[in-house]
C-alpha cells in the first residue's frame, strides 16, 4: 500500500486556502494499482457479505462503480440535492460552514439489503454519515464502510459504532 | 437489450419542463444488467486496442469505472471546471443556453494512448465533442466512442466522423 500511497499527489491550497488536497486520479490512472484497491475492498465486502455498493457523488461513483461491478452486487449512487430523478429518500448533513443535502432513491434498496458505503476520503465522515441515514431510511442494514485514503487529524469522527470499517491509508 | 431498454425510467419535466429524463439508475442496481452491458462495452473497447477510458462527470463514472476495471486500463476522469486539482486543458462547449467547460488532467494521457470515450446518454453530443478535444490537447488518439443510450431526435449531431461510435439503446 505504501507504493499507491505514494501516488497521491497532495495539492495545497486546493480548492481554498489552507486546504491540503488529495489527488487520486494517478492512482485511478494506473491500472495495476486500481486493481490492487478494488481487490482489497472486495475481500473485505465479501467478508460482510455485502448486496449493494453506496457511492456518494462524485469521487465515490470513481470506485463504487468497478467495485460493484467486481462483486456482482448492485451499485447505488447517493446524490447532492436535486440530482436523483425519482422519489428520494433526504438526509440534511453538515458541512464545514453551513449544510448539504445527500439523496437515494427511496427504491434503491430493499430491507433485505447489506450495504457497503465507499468513499474516497473521509475526513470529518459527515458524508459517511449522511449515507448511514439513507441505509436507515430504507430500513436496509450497513454491513460496512470502507474509504482509500483517511485524514489522521479528524481521526475522533471517524467512529462507526459497531459496523466493519476498512480504511486503506492514512495521512 | 430490449430488457435493459425496459428497465430505464422515463421521468417527464426533469430536470425541467419540457425534459424527459432517462434514468439509468435501475440498470445500474440490477447486476446482471450492469454486467451485460460493460462486457457489451468492453468487447468493442477491445477491438479498438484502447488504453484509457475517458468519462465525463459524472453519471459517465459509473460506467467508466467499471469499464475501465473490467479492461485493466487507465480510468480517466473528465470534470466540470475547477473539480480536477492539479494542471489541465480546459475546452469549452455550448449547452442549449450558454457555455460550460470541461477539463482533463495535462498528465493523464499520453500521445500513444488509445482512447475510449463513455458517457451515459448523447444528445446534443456536446460533451462526447468537448471529450474528443481535450484527448486531442494531449496529443493521445480517440480510439472510440460509447453510449448506453442516444436520442433519436438528435441524430444530426451524433456524427463523429471516422471514430467507430457504439451506441446500445435508441430512444
Amino acid at each position: 500500500m505504501d507504493s499507491i500511497k505514494a501516488m497521491i499527489r497532495n495539492i495545497p491550497d486546493f480548492p481554498k486556502p489552507g486546504i491540503q488536497f488529495k489527488d487520486i486520479t494517478p492512482v485511478l490512472s494506473d491500472p495495476e494499482a486500481f486493481h490492487y484497491l478494488i481487490e482489497t475492498f472486495a475481500e473485505f465486502a465479501k467478508k460482510q457479505q455485502v448486496t449493494a455498493i453506496l457511492a456518494p457523488e462524485s469521487r465515490g461513483f470513481m470506485l463504487g462503480s468497478a467495485l460493484a461491478f467486481h462483486l456482482d452486487v448492485k451499485f447505488i449512487p447517493a446524490r447532492k440535492a436535486g440530482k436523483l430523478p425519482f422519489k428520494t429518500f433526504q438526509v440534511e448533513y453538515k458541512l464545514e460552514y453551513g449544510t448539504a443535502v445527500l439523496e437515494m432513491h427511496q427504491d434503491a434498496l430493499v430491507p433485505t439489503d447489506r450495504v457497503l458505503i465507499i468513499d474516497d476520503l473521509i475526513a470529518t465522515a459527515g458524508t459517511i454519515h449522511a449515507c448511514i441515514e439513507l441505509v436507515q431510511c430504507a430500513k436496509a442494514q450497513v454491513a460496512g464502510i470502507a474509504s482509500l485514503i483517511s485524514l489522521s487529524e479528524f481521526k475522533d469522527h471517524q467512529n462507526f459504532n459497531d459496523v466493519p470499517y476498512l480504511n486503506l491509508i492514512e495521512i
